[in-house]
């Protein structure tokens, strides 16, 4: 993972959900981690993957570390876009980066349909709430380390793929 | 299950933690259904047992039903007692009910330490906030019923033992 | 709330998250009751109103009890419909039950867009996993019982249409 | 915060809960963070303060920023201890280090009663599962920034004791 290289940004999106706020008035920190992994499976899915069938296949990619930065509160009944994007990628590692944004009535119009991805350097809709990082390995049924590109080719050379969409 | 039978009332602690508070102030009402299960986690540890023993034996209890009545709400930082005891039990069915109380700063202090068990007519300590019922079956790990008394007659035994325990 | 009336059903949709399974592979049973909170809040939605603002205008709508049947287990990634209606009403109570079913992919995208509903004898789609019911009553910011249709009676008309919706 | 210095550890003690699971049988990773404020709550109790009394009083602490790292996952029924110290203080924000550690049974006896604390350059007790720092700003209610020295000077005197009771 010497290479820096950032991939388009994909979206997913939610409504935040009553049980998600806490007494503050304000969601829970602890939250964003859930949306974060809405984010990361949503990709997959626009990729023609889902996680789950990643999992029956006995893959599993557990999160090895993460960090977060709370720019500004989400609060009940939001409109989130959730953007993530590929920054590292191996055989046996995959590291998101993830932007949390609130949407206006309008911009959730806009965006309401469709599977649009965004270039690195272009600038993402709504307000930045939080942003973060993740960093996974992959591993199989038992725990141990698994190398992506022998175990499942062709999701290695999809996520590839789109690590490599970024045009930087 | 024909005869109505009520057990010893088994007692588990708490604090309220601040994840479990909502918008409105108080704790959000899914929350109390992962009290009840700590409630029934703790009286089969108190027989001996474990829930997590009991797994890998491979028998689950999955919850069928239940139901809830909600009194007075509890708070953040609260101090908690749970009270469970088995009110329906077979080889195939596990029936409990549950009353989930706030203590004082002097309750909790005096009960504290041991493993106290109140008689089904004995009134219960602190204020009443919850009460509820759940109801479950036995399953083996491919979710099929199971008989108790043939997959594990100690368990059986046990809880049998307990749930007659109340003196009516 | 002499009368026993069902209004009609209406959807929400979600897919299941994987923080909401739990290590017996399956939708951890308390989830299922923040579902019940979102098929009530996008009811509320589609009438035009938001829970938020009635939070905001100082009407809380509180569970005081509920009751669960579990017929079949959730999984990760599922494809879920919440149908959600009223069966009770008047200024000072509400109560709602729920059906929440598992859905194929004919019928995700059948039933995709739009604000269908479903009248009391109408065959509900998809999967009957969990059915539910919810009680609730109307109080003040200071937890104080409030008469909705003195408080706010708009809200009130438009829940009374919807509770005499169904055809029966 | 140009200095750093590290508190003394101080411990709270949990039993993994079964919501915490996950499907694939180890605990959700964003629950650790509900783990590290309980480590930073029990802290404060420890101290001799709550913080109920200080949300009472108009004082809030915002997670501004964190990060984790996942060494070994816990699982259903573990019993953790958290460590948590402070790492970083001012009058206007307050950052936290935890240790997340597996417990023997022995060692879950051996530290079951008092309020031991831990010097900076001691060994922590049982299993390495998690580490991780939060970062806090003191708000008031309005979530406006506000000066603890001034706000509250008791509590401030009371954290820089804990902040520089580490021997280094």
């Amino acid at each position: 993972m010497q290479e820096q290289r950032h991939g388009n940004w994909y979206a997913a999106r939610l409504r935040v959900r009553y049980q998600e706020s806490d007494q503050m008035g304000v969601v829970y920190h602890a939250n964003y981690l859930n949306w974060f992994e809405i984010g990361r499976t949503e990709m997959i899915r626009q990729m023609g993957y889902t996680y789950r069938k990643m999992e029956e296949q006995g893959l599993l990619l557990p999160v090895t570390g993460l960090d977060v930065k709370y720019h500004k509160p989400a609060k009940y009944d939001d409109e989130i876009m959730i953007f993530t994007r590929i920054v590292a990628f191996s055989g046996l590692r995959l590291n998101y980066e993830y932007d949390v944004r609130r949407m206006t009535e309008d911009l959730a119009i806009q965006f309401g349909i469709g599977e649009q991805v965004w270039a690195p350097d272009e600038s993402l809709p709504g307000e930045r709430l939080v942003t973060g990082s993740t960093q996974h390995v992959w591993v199989n049924g038992g725990w141990k380390p698994v190398r992506l590109d022998k175990a499942a080719p062709e999701l290695y050379s999809a996520l590839e793929k789109v690590w490599l969409s970024g045009k930087e």
